[in-house]
């Protein structure tokens, strides 16, 4: 069923979803929250799906943000949410394959690149049915992570930055195959559901061509113990910055 | 001025050390806590110093332990330390360079590496007097983490383990150098000084030939607001297990 919710309260801004296969997940936030903007950044956003961060990301900056979406029906949500927010002229939707981006920008283009990817690998021998809007937006079937950073060598500018959320157990994949395509990790944070249990996502920002040293910035926590978001989350979703953590 | 001072609380063991030169510190507690150690193992100490590691974990299994250390008068200690604790059954010092072990043991020996190693760079265009004891100690001078890696990959059993502790902003380099020698880091774990403070230690843990995907320990804050230890830590000072933070 499409719908559209309220995307948190950040300016009054809407979403429109799809909720039996489309819907933006706190991931998206913390992503947003997680990078830094200004307004001379040119950026664009891999893997939107139904657009959250570029719609948060244009609370925080007034240029123009480009979003990238494979899926036409997802892509087509990211269009709806866009006009019904009157943004028409602040971000463009690509309804476009991130593996083609290098074909269709010059050399260091871009200032920053974020990007809430497919999570999960695909297992070769698995039975599962992975043909629906849902698992190509969860699994790695058409773009993985070595597609997205070969592509980020490319469009960012020389100690330009990129940005992605991933499953915390993945991590030695993303830093591995960002040192691959010459970009360093700089950043990273790492995102608890509750304060005592493991991590299941993690932040993580590298530079093309920069220089080796990491800062590690303080953990999130989602859920207080009761179950309620923390103070902390809370701010971020009525647009806090992360600075104030 | 050569002192000796109890090992914490463990098991009333003494350590000898050198007030103006080498002084155990609680990098090598939080290692000796992080690893998981048994008594089938046929564990190493790389960079032993005054042999704080060995010491330690010579209270959790009954098994012998090899230690290594570079520099003469550090091994001294580390004899002096060994003999006071009447553990010459059970510690073997070697002194000796770590990049020469490859040549002394065969492929596939080891269950267990550790590692508490020079954290710093070297920088090239310093004035830096580097030929003291602290210095080698502290400065990738005799031996860098390439090194230390190379050897780990011959030495350990396929998915044998390497824990090292190290600094935080040395992150990805650790990471990148235990890819590039077929070790994959399977446990992480992050110390902050204190609870608002940035991490300045990292616990990381690979296993030879081993399969993606990492756990991330809790952290490990070491002191409470008014500077003294939490009671973590504390409890790890008494022998305390990892799996009870």
């Amino acid at each position: 069923m499409e719908v559209i919710n309220d995307l948190l309260n950040y300016n009054g801004l809407k979403i429109v979803q799809n909720t039996n296969w489309f819907s933006f997940s706190i991931d998206s936030v913390l992503l947003a929250n997680f990078v830094k903007v200004n307004n001379k950044q040119k950026i664009i956003d891999f893997c939107s799906g139904n657009a959250p961060i570029p719609l948060f990301l244009s609370t925080k900056i007034s240029g123009k943000i480009i979003g990238v979406e494979l899926q036409k029906e997802v892509y087509d949500l990211a269009l709806k949410s866009i006009k019904i927010n009157k943004l028409e002229d602040r971000i463009e939707i690509l309804n476009e394959d991130v593996r083609k981006l290098a074909d269709m920008y010059e050399t260091d283009t871009f200032d920053l690149i974020t990007c809430n990817p497919p999570y999960f690998k695909v297992k070769t021998d698995s039975n599962t049915n992975f043909n629906t809007i849902k698992s190509i937006a969860r699994h790695e079937l058409y773009l993985n992570l070595d597609d997205i950073f070969k592509c980020a060598k490319k469009l960012l500018k020389n100690n330009g930055r990129i940005a992605m959320v991933h499953r915390t157990d993945r991590l030695i994949d993303i830093i591995t195959c960002m040192k691959e395509n010459n970009i360093e990790p700089k950043r990273m944070q790492f995102v608890y559901p509750f304060k005592n249990s493991k991590s299941n996502l993690v932040l993580i920002e590298g530079a093309k061509n920069g220089q080796s040293g990491l800062i590690l910035e303080k953990n999130i926590i989602v859920h207080s113990e009761d179950g309620s978001y923390t103070d902390y989350v809370k701010k971020v979703f009525n647009g806090g910055d992360i600075n104030e953590n």
